[in-house]
Formats: structure tokens, C-alpha cells, sequence
């Protein structure tokens, strides 16, 4: 029991603390004071209130949690929403996404894409989300400017784009962004080889090294669809997984995301190596990919995260949606009404997303001493009454759209669902410019 | 084409209008104008300027559409949302929901659940729904007095519950009730035999002969789980819509709620039937019930309509959230990303759900003459933008919280997202009151 403060920059008293640890907990008649971007008490609202704070705020019939941790994304490619929808993973990127992008992708584009995509993930109640795309020196900027959380997996692919020429480029250009921002408070860098289909073994190995020399995270797309297996058994005669692990790539700093074609062995391999899965139901349902079998994961001990992937292929940012996905897909996909229930759901989409960033320490949870990252949810509205359950509510019934206030680091983001730093009409003008130049044969 | 009208109860001039008759077509520049309760005319903004209105919203940004229909449902259980969580379907009606029921279901219990289901429902852009309930006479009061659209298809079991003590009863206050709303703008009454596990054969029988005699809906529970249908081939030898078949209950006024399992024949015999498929997709996922094959339905000209369940197993009833699952789970289940693209889904939860309802002659569509059951979507947000297909961020970025308007008969019942006609404050204290009836328990 740590000693009641005198003092606090906030403290807020809302009708419910969801602290996510411990697992299920609901605390009602408690209160929590923010001092230096960070948790300094949780506490007895009668006790809190002895508090001098130099800011207060009665939240009734709110729920705080955690902050929502998005485990993968492609940030910027907000600016690609609905750009094509319908169609399998391949041509769906051939013959659509990977055009546009040569076509269209420069830091103008990642700064307003992630910027359009911060908007929108604050708002839904997201305040740390992982990226892999290019610029991410753009995109750490972005963050930094608008005072998100966010891990950057700097893309590392065989071929060149408009960010790099080669493996060697991407890699060094990544370590130097993993240098310059080392103080940050809010960014921190890992290795994004794309996946084993357009990284060499040779350039796979040199990130299985230099991660491991500079105890670095690695994010990597594995096991999307069921094709991909087949086609590396078929090339390499071993499934992809085998060889990240036979590469020495496969440890607890590994986040590997989809992960839907996996047999009892993986699920071994995965629980044994350590390394964490970023699941993606929504964008894994919506190209026809495969369901990734959570439960089984859970089972085994994996540690398993949540991601939306982007929103060219999910198609929003909203991690309420994507947990809801997850604990219904989850029941579906292992025939047992009693998988992935809401408080598991909850840690999938903020603890177990911390703790396979390697940030578990610092957010996922309300615990004193954590980063203030904190949101509110508003249970007020008809969609979230009666209250018999509050981690029901905040699990099945709540879209993303109830998120009321949003703090990172102690900083006041969403205020009565108002973005306190981002100019939406200003950030929607962009997004209309961006959409002209790329699809300039609509009105 | 007809001809100009000279002026209108209310014109809007939006940034799109989504008509889903013809599909997948989309206007630009449009309006539409609505005179006594119906559309009266849907024509270039630069005509429609012409026309003297009572009163004229400018929606700039906006998507119109037709309203949502909401297939199947039991509105009043509204107020048992989150009661009860991940369990399966037999242990979760059995130990949990049947017992609180009968406990306290009366008509105070449905009056306040309906109101709380259709807040809820208008607020999410459903305009009407189909309802299965105890004490149907007072669903259909309070859609009446919140002038909300509905089909009551009430409830037949062959055991007595608060609302009647046999099968007879259960037909005679139902007919009752028929003959009381059959003036009703806004009310349909069709029957509601619960299941065939539930009702016996010759009330089965008896209720085809009614139905056929006096033209009117049937909805029934069918084939909800594979365990459903194995038990009835054990125990009759044929599957339950074999027996639905041989018992004359088959045919294009039967609306058939599930139906997870099933086969190429079970297929086939809807076809030849004209029967209707609802589909609910998140109740059948939260209950691991299964998956309907809606691709291979739809592949055989079945008309599958949508529909939530109750909040109690859902846990929302909002349909734009429904129709997005319907997608992705028709693309995961039938392994194919093109299987029910965004033009079908949009349909589905609309044009098919009037079908079903034997209502698309006056709802489902945004066409001149038709009922103006009409919403309006707020696409100038974060998480819809870009705008290259409306289409699309209708049915893959809205989650329901984007519905600024609903109108109802041409009357505006949802107004920038405020409720003309509930009182939610109100609303708010009798939920909370049932919610403490019903489990005192907790504070």
C-alpha cells in the first residue's frame, strides 16, 4: 500500500476503474491521481479526495481503463481506406495497394496518414499503436508532434521503394531513426522484416543479429493465409515459422502477426521460443485469410496481442471493435461459448499488447507507477445500460464511440470526445487532397 | 420519371444518396424530397432547389439511405444486456436467462426493455424491427407511441409462461393483437412459434393452417446449432426443416432465424420454398452456435435478411455492427474475399430484411412512393475519410455512431443524434431500476 499524495496535476473520480491487472477486477467507489505523466495513486474516492489537485474530474457512470495498445498497423494507410475492398490478400495487394503506394507514398503522405489515423485511434480509445511502413522517421515525428505512444518496426524488404533501395538501406536508415529518437518518451524503434516471402535468409539473419546485440524488437507478418505455408513448405520444404526459428529470429522480443494457419507443433514452437502473436481477426475475416486459433494460443501460454492491420484492409482503426471481433471469433472458431471471455478480450487488447511490445512495464495496466494512459469510457448511453457487468459492457457492447476522454502520459488527448491537438477540419482537407491525387478519375 | 413536385414536407439536399434499389448505386448530387410520411421525390439537387419546403436540410458530407431492418430480435430483452456472458446457448438460456425471466418478465418489464432496445436501435440507424417477446400487445404499444416500425411475430410455446398458459392461448391473444394494430401504420403481426424443439407438431401444424388462411409472417428459431439438429434426427429422424416441410410451415411468408447448419439439401429446399433466411451473425458467433453459409444462400437465390438477437446475446443492437460481421464471416467462411461485398451486405440489412418481412413494397429502398424510413450518415469524420466508395465506409468503416438523422414515416426521430421522442434521462433510471430488481446482489 503506497502513502496517499498531497498533491496531484489530476485526479479523476470515475463510476468505475478497470485496471485490467488483476485480471477481471472492477473497482467502484475508487479514484486515480496522475502526477508527471505518470499513475502516482489508485485509491478510495473518499481517501482521494483529500487530494489537492490541480485538476478534477467527476466522471460518473464512466468506466477508466487502460489505454488500448494496437499491436499492428500500417498508420498511414488511413489515406487508402476503402480504396479497394473485395478481394484476396494477393490481388487485393498487386494489383491495388502495392500501385498506389509506388505511385503515391512519400513523407507528405505518412505524415497525413498517420495523423488521419491517430485521429481516428484516440478517438476509439487507442493510445499506443505499433507501425511497420515507410518513413517511419515521419512517422515518429507525427507522433511525437500529436503526443502518441507508438513502436516503430522500420520495413525491411529485399526490394527497394521510395524509402530505400535495399535490406542494407533499410536497415541502417532504421537504426539511425532507432538513434535519434533513443530519449523519446513516446517512440521506440524495432526491426519490420515485411515477412520470410520478401526478406532473404541472409537479410533475415542480420536482423535475428543485430536485434539480438541491441536487445531490439522484432514485428514480422507470419502464417497469413494458408497459401503462404504451403508455398515456403513447397519451396523451402519447411513452414515459415520453422524458419524464422531455424534463423535463431524466434525469442521473446518476436511479435509475429496473423499467425492463422498454425497446427499443434507451432503452437509448441511459439509457447516454447517465447515470442508474443499480434492477431487481426477483422482484417484476417475480411481477405479471406484464416482464423488465428487464439484460444489454443492462451492455452498454451502464448502471450497473444491485438492488432487492426491497416485500414485498407480492416476498414477502421478501432480497437473496440477489433477486441469484440477477436472474443467472437474466438467462441466460434473453437466451438466453446466460454473462449476469449470479456476479461481476457480486454487484456488481449491492452496488457498482453504492452507485454509483447516489451512495454509492460510502463503501460497496459492501471497500476501505480505506470504512464498515465488512461481512457474513459462513457456507459451512460443506451447501447451500454443496465450496468450489471462492467467488463461485459466495455467487451460485447461498446463500439469505440463511448471513449470520452483519452489521456497519454498524463496529457489530456480526447476531452468530452474533443481532439485537444489535431485541427480535424484541417486534417480533413488533406485527406480530401490525398484522395483527388490518388483516384483522380472520381469527382 | 415522374414529374416535379412543387413542394414537400421536408427536402434534403446530402452529399450521397445510397438508394441499395438498383444495387451498389450511388448519387451524387442528388435529393430527396418526403410529403406525408412518404418520398415524393428523388431528383438532382439543382430541380430540387425548386421545390417550396416546409422545412430543408442541408447534409453536405452525408450519406442518405434507406433505414435498417432488424430481422429478428426480442427487443425487451434489452434490459438483461450483459447479464450473462460467455456460455453456451443451452446453459445460458437454462441457468440464466430463463430463470431471470420468469422472475420478472411482466408488461412494465417489456414496455421499458422496448424503449431502452429502440433508443438504442434508432440512435444506430434501424428503423424497423422485427420483435419475438412475451407480451407482444405491449411491444407494439410502445413502437406506436415512439413511432417506431415493427413486426411482432408473437411468441407460440407449448408451456405457459407470464404472457399465457398454452399453445391456444398463446394463438388467440396473438390473433387478438392482429386484429388491434390492423390499422396500424406503423405495426405488422405475424406468428412466432418459438422452435420446432419447442412447440409441438400439431400446434405446428395449426399454426401453418392459420398463417396460410390469413396470409400472415411466420418466424421461427431453426436450426440454431448443429446439436439442435442432430437431436431432432435422433429423436424424429428427419432434420427440423424436414419437418417444417412435411408440416406445411415451408414456404415464402416463413422467416427462418440461424440456420447454422446446413447442408447442400437443407439449401436447395429453402430455395424451392421461398422461404427467408435471417441471419445473426454475432449472437451465433457469442453462442458458438456456428455459421450460416450465407454465400452459398445467397449463390442459390435464398433472400437472407439480417437481424442482431438480443442485446442479451449480442450484446448491441446495432445493425451497421451486424452487417459488418456478416461480411467478414461470409468471406472467412466461405474462404473467398469477394463472398458478400459491401453493395450485398448494405443490402442485406435492408432491401432483404424488408423482403423477408413482406414489406419491400414500403420499405428497404430509397424509391418514390415508398415509406420515408430514411437515415442519414455522417461521413466528415476521421474514421470515414477518405471518400473513394461510399459504399464501402458505409459497410466497413461505420460502426452506427455516425447516424446523425433518422426519420420514420417522414418524421424525424433521431435529429444530430438527439432522440426527439425518448427521454433519455428517464429511459436511464428505469434501466437502472430493473437492473437492481433483477440482481440485488450487487450495490
Amino acid at each position: 500500500m503506497s502513502a496517499i499524495p498531497q498533491t496531484a496535476d489530476t485526479l479523476i473520480h470515475p463510476g468505475w476503474i478497470v485496471p485490467v491487472v488483476p485480471r477481471g477486477a472492477v473497482l467502484e467507489g475508487y479514484s486515480i491521481a496522475l502526477t508527471g505523466g505518470r499513475i502516482s495513486a489508485l485509491l478510495p474516492s473518499d481517501q482521494a479526495r483529500a487530494i489537492d489537485a490541480h485538476r478534477v474530474l467527476e466522471l460518473p457512470g464512466h468506466a477508466l481503463m487502460p489505454g488500448l495498445v494496437n499491436a499492428h498497423g500500417h498508420a498511414a494507410m488511413a489515406l487508402l481506406r476503402g480504396y479497394a475492398d473485395d478481394q484476396p490478400l494477393m490481388p487485393w495487394l498487386e494489383d491495388h495497394i502495392w500501385p498506389a503506394e509506388a505511385a503515391h507514398v512519400s513523407a507528405e503522405f505518412v505524415r497525413d496518414g498517420v495523423e488521419l489515423a491517430i485521429a481516428e485511434m484516440i478517438r476509439s480509445g487507442t493510445t499506443t499503436f505499433s507501425d511497420m511502413y515507410f518513413f517511419p522517421d515521419t512517422c515518429a515525428e507525427t507522433a511525437e508532434r500529436l503526443g502518441m505512444r507508438c513502436q516503430i518496426t522500420f520495413p525491411i524488404l529485399d526490394f527497394p521503394t521510395a524509402w530505400a533501395r535495399d535490406a542494407d538501406e533499410y536497415i541502417s536508415k532504421g537504426l539511425a531513426l532507432r538513434d535519434a529518437v533513443k530519449h523519446s518518451d513516446l517512440v521506440t524503434v524495432g526491426f519490420g522484416p515485411h515477412a520470410p516471402y520478401t526478406v532473404s535468409e541472409p537479410n533475415l539473419v542480420k536482423v535475428a543479429t543485430l536485434a539480438a546485440e541491441l536487445d531490439t524488437p522484432i514485428q514480422i507478418h507470419l502464417h497469413e493465409t494458408r497459401g503462404e505455408v504451403l508455398l515456403a513448405v513447397e519451396q523451402n520444404g519447411e513452414r515459415p515459422l520453422d524458419t524464422l526459428n531455424r534463423l535463431g529470429l524466434l525469442g521473446p522480443r518476436t511479435q509475429c502477426v496473423h499467425m492463422t494457419d498454425l497446427g499443434e507443433q507451432d503452437i509448441s514452437l511459439l509457447a516454447l521460443s517465447g515470442a508474443h502473436v499480434v492477431h487481426c481477426p477483422q482484417s484476417n475475416m475480411k481477405l479471406a485469410s484464416g482464423a488465428c486459433p487464439v484460444a489454443k494460443l492462451l492455452d498454451q501460454g502464448v502471450n497473444v496481442a491485438l492488432g487492426t492491420d491497416s485500414a485498407a484492409s480492416n476498414n477502421d482503426l478501432n480497437l473496440f471493435g477489433e477486441l469484440q471481433a477477436a472474443a467472437l471469433l474466438a467462441k466460434l472458431a473453437a466451438e466453446d461459448a466460454t473462449a476469449l471471455p470479456a476479461a481476457d478480450a480486454l487484456a488481449m487488447a491492452t496488457i498482453n499488447g504492452a507485454r509483447a511490445l516489451g512495454l509492460d512495464d510502463q503501460i497496459g495496466s492501471l497500476e501505480v507507477g505506470k504512464q498515465a494512459d488512461i481512457i474513459a469510457i462513457d456507459l451512460t448511453q443506451p447501447e451500454t445500460q443496465p450496468h450489471y457487468h462492467p467488463l461485459s459492457l466495455l467487451a460485447y457492447a461498446c463500439n469505440g464511440s463511448q471513449v470520452s476522454h483519452c489521456w497519454i502520459a498524463g496529457e489530456l488527448l480526447l476531452e468530452e470526445r474533443r481532439l485537444t491537438r489535431i485541427d480535424l477540419p484541417a486534417l480533413s482537407a488533406r485527406a480530401a487532397h490525398w484522395r483527388h491525387r490518388i483516384d483522380p478519375k472520381k469527382k
